[in-house]
C-alpha cells in the first residue's frame, strides 16, 4: 500500500500547452440530480468545471436548471428525461460521470441503462452514488468502458457484497479485480484500488463530514480524468486535492462546505502544477 | 439566573472525532417555507448546514426549490405538500425543525399535525415561528418528543398565555415546566428556560433587528442539537454563537443581515472549539 | 439652495436603541417588477433591507420569486397580481414604495390605483419609475399620504410638465409645492425639493450611469424613511449615501454596479452613525 | 500586422464625462440562450453590464429568466420567442449582439432572420457563436449594418469557407473584405481583421480554454462598442482586456472561469483609463 504523494500530484497536473483549446481539456457529460437531489448534480458539475475540464454538459431534471446556471453558467444543460438526447450526445464525451443525486427509482434506472447500453469501450465512465446502488439492487451487467467507481463504504458493500467490517485491502482488491475498474472507497482515510495497486489518501478531516462532499469529489475526478492522460494518477490527484483543500480550510473552520472546496480548486492546482513543461 | 458563558460554548463544541462520517453529526429535517415565506426556510436550512449538521433535508413548497439550491446545494429537497414523504422520512431524522415560514393556513396546519402524529419520543423537535402560532390558535396537543421552542416574545405570549409585560422569569418558568420543554424566548436579551434553570444571553445588538434573524437562529439550534449530545448546552451555544457573530459584525455594520451571520458560523465554531479531544 | 452635508447624514443615522425589535425599524412594502423588469424590484428590495428596514415585503410578479429570494431571502414575497392581498396588507406598512420595474401596462395601472385607493394619510408613499409615468399618462389624482417622488429628469418632465431644459429650481419648486411632496430629481447632481427648501447632492460619478441605479436609490430611500423620524433628512441621507458609496467605489472601478453599492450600505451607515445616543 | 498595444486601450477607455446619463453609454440588446445554452447568454449579458454599457436588455428563453436575474438584475429581460417585441424594440439599441447560446434549430433561425430583416444601417451588429453557424448553414444574406463577427476558428471556417489550416492572414483578409466587417478570429492568439488592418492580441493563456470564454468576450465587445466611438478600437480594447484579466488571474489559477474575468472588468478599465479628459 502506497500513500498518495505530492509527487504524484505535481507530476500529474502538467503545465497546460500554449497551443490548446477547450477540446484539449476534455468533454465531460455529468448525469444525475432528480427533483430531490438537485444540489448533488450542481456540486458535481461545478467541481468539474473548476477542475479545468474543457466543456461540461449537465444532464439533469429541468427543475434544477435555474440553480445549476446560477452556480455554474459555464455548464450546458440537457433534460435527463430525454433519452434520445443522451443517446445522441453520449459518445461525444471523453468522460461520463453518472450518479450524483441520480436517485434509485424507475426513471433513474432507465437513464442508467441508457448510458450502459450506449457507452463505448474507449470512454471513461465514472459511477457514483445512487448509480452504484442501482447496479447492486438490480444486479446490472457492467458495460465495456474504462470504469471508475467512487462509492462510500456502504455503497461499496452494496456493490461488492463485502460488509464494511470486512472491507480489508485483500478483500477489496479481489472485488476490484473482478470489476476491472479503478475504485475509490471513500472514508475518513479514502483508499484507491486499481489492479495490483492500493493507495491511501494521507489527508482528510472530520470537518468534511457533511452532505455533498462525495458529489464534489466525483466532479473533481471527472475534471481531472478529462485532462490528464494517466487515468489512475488523475484519480489519485483528485482525491488528494479534495482533502488537501479541505484540510487547509479546516484550520479555520469547524465544518468545511463542499462549495467552499470547489472555489479553491483552481488555485490549489496552480500551486501544485508541474514546474517543467510536459 | 446564569449568564451563558464562553465556558459552556467551549465545552460544547467538541473537537470532531477523526473516525467519523456524515451520520456522526446528525440527520436534520427542516420543514417550512410557504409561497410567501420561502426566505425563512432558506435561511434556517443554510444556518443548519453551516453549523455542521451531517445531513440536512428541507421540506418546503416547490416554488422555493431553485432559490434553496442556489443558496445551499448541500441540502436535499422534499415537497412539503407530500404528506406521505413526511411520514415515510420523519423517523429517519435525529432532529426535526418545523416552523420557519410555515405560515398559518389550513395546509400549514395539516403539515404540522402530520409531524406531531408521527414524531417519536426519542426525537428532538424544534418548534419555531408560525408553528408556535398554529399550536396556540388551534390549541394543539403537544407530541411526546424532546421539545425545544424558539418563540419571540409575542409568539411566547400566544403559546404560554403570558402577556409580554408579564413575562417575568417566575411566570415563564412555570409555563416552561408545564410544557416540559426547553424554551428560547427571543428578545434583545434572549433567555433560555429549561426545567429549574434559566440562562440569559450576554450578547445581542440592535443591528440584528431585521427580518430572518429568528429563522437563522432556529436553523443554528437545529445544527447544534444534531451534533452535540447535551441538548441544553447545544441550545445555549447556538444562542450564544448567533449573537456573538452579530456583535462582531455590528462593529462595522449598522445592520447585520442573517445571511452574513450564517457565513461566519464555521469560523466562529472553530475559534471556540474545545481545545482537548473529548 | 443648500448642499447636503455630512452633518445632516451623521445626525440622521442615530445610534440604534438597545431595547428595540424589528418593528422599531419599520415595515416596508415594495411593489413592482413585471416579467420584463424583475431586476428593478430585486435591487430596490435588497437596497431597502441592507439599509436596515425592520421588515421588507416585496409585491411582484411570481416569475421573479426565485431570483428575489436568491438575492434577498430576508424579504417576504407576495404576488402583486393578487389585489386582495395588496388591500389587506397595505395599511400594515409604515412605508410603501411603488414603481421600480412596475411597467406601464393595464395591469400595472390597476396595481397603482389599488395602492392609491387604499393608502392612508399617515403612511409614507414613495413613488418611483414607471409609477410616475403612469400618473402622468393617465392623469391620476394623487392620494392623501406623505408623498415622496424619485423621478429622473425625463420622468419629472412627464409628471410636472416642465421640459428638462426648463427645470430650474424656481420652476421645479412651484411644481413641488403643488404636489405637496418631497421630490428627488435624479441627475448627475441630484436635487431634493421639499416645500421652501432645496438641497443639492455634492456627490455622484458618471461611473453610476448604468441601469438599476435609480431602483437602488428608491430602495434606500424606503429603508431610510422607515427608520428615521425626520422624513426629509432620511431622504437626504439616502441620496447622499447612495452617491458617496459610489464615489468611493469609482476610485477603483470604471463602472459601479447597483448591487455593489447595496453591499456597502451597512458599513457606510456605521461609519456615518451619530456618535452620541439619540 | 500590429500587436494590440496598451496605448490603443488607454486611448480608447476615455474618462467618462461628468454630465452624462445611462443613454450616454449606449443601449445594448443581447439575443441568445436557448433552453440548453442559457449560461452563454447570462455570461454575455453580465460581461456587457460589467463593461459599462448604459442599458442592457437580454432576449432569451423564459427558462433562463431566474438565473439571468440572479447573476445580473441590472439587465432587463424579453422573451426571445416574442418576435413582435424584437421587431418593436430592435431599433432602440445602439448595439445588438446575437448568437451566444442561440442554438441552430428552426426557432433560432427565425429569430436571427427577424434581426437581420429589421436591423438598420446605422446600428452595430455583433454576430457570435451559433448565429455564425446559422449564416453558414443556411447561406443567409448579411444585413446592411455595421457588422462585427466573433468566430472561433471552426466557426470562421464555416463562415469564410477557409479551412483552419489555411487561415493565413492573407486568406482571412480577403474573406473579411468581402464581408465588409470587423472580424475577431478567436484562438490562443486571437486576431482582429478590419479592412486593410490586422491586429494580433499579445495576451491569452491556456487557463482560458474552458466553456463560456467566447460568450464573455462577445459581451465585452458589445459593452465596449456601446461606449467608445471608434468601433475598431473598442473591439481591440475588449479583446485585449479579456485576455489581460485572464493572464493576471492565471498567475494563481490553473483554470480561469469566465465569470471570474467578468468581475474584474470594472477595475481593469479604471486602471487602464485615459489619464486626460477626452
Amino acid at each position: 500500500m502506497t500513500e498518495i504523494s505530492t509527487d504524484i500530484v505535481n507530476n500529474t497536473i502538467i503545465k497546460r500547452p500554449n497551443n490548446s483549446h477547450k477540446g484539449t481539456f476534455g468533454r465531460v457529460g455529468i448525469i444525475g440530480g432528480t427533483n430531490n437531489f438537485g444540489g448533488a448534480i450542481i456540486m458535481a458539475s461545478k467541481a468539474c468545471v473548476y477542475s479545468g475540464a474543457g466543456l461540461t454538459t449537465t444532464f439533469t431534471d429541468p427543475v434544477n436548471l435555474s440553480s445549476l446556471h446560477t452556480h455554474i453558467p459555464e455548464a450546458m444543460f440537457v433534460d435527463f428525461n430525454n433519452l434520445d438526447s443522451i443517446k445522441a450526445m453520449l459518445n461525444g464525451f471523453d468522460v461520463v460521470l453518472i450518479g450524483p443525486g441520480l436517485g434509485t427509482d424507475e426513471n433513474s434506472l432507465t437513464i442508467l441503462k441508457t448510458v450502459f447500453n450506449n457507452i463505448q469501450p474507449t470512454q471513461k465512465l465514472i459511477i457514483d452514488g445512487s448509480a452504484i446502488t442501482l447496479i447492486a439492487n438490480h444486479n446490472l451487467d457492467l458495460p465495456d468502458a474504462k470504469l471508475i467507481f467512487t462509492p462510500h463504504q456502504m455503497e461499496w458493500q452494496r456493490l461488492s457484497g463485502i460488509k464494511i467490517s470486512d472491507q480489508t485491502d485483500e478483500n477489496n482488491q479481489k472485488a476490484v479485480k473482478k470489476l476491472n475498474a479503478t475504485v475509490v472507497v471513500k472514508s475518513h482515510h479514502t483508499k484507491v484500488y486499481h489492479s495490483d495497486d492500493i493507495w491511501t489518501n494521507p489527508g482528510g478531516t472530520p470537518a468534511q463530514a457533511t452532505g455533498g462532499m462525495g458529489d464534489t469529489l466525483a466532479g473533481m475526478v471527472a475534471g481531472f480524468v478529462a485532462q490528464f492522460s494517466d487515468t489512475t494518477n488523475a484519480v489519485l490527484s483528485a482525491v488528494y486535492a479534495h482533502s488537501a483543500i479541505a484540510d487547509k480550510l479546516a484550520e479555520n473552520q469547524y465544518v468545511v462546505l463542499p462549495t467552499q472546496i470547489i472555489e479553491h480548486i483552481p488555485e490549489f492546482m496552480k500551486a501544485n502544477e508541474k514546474k517543467t513543461e510536459s
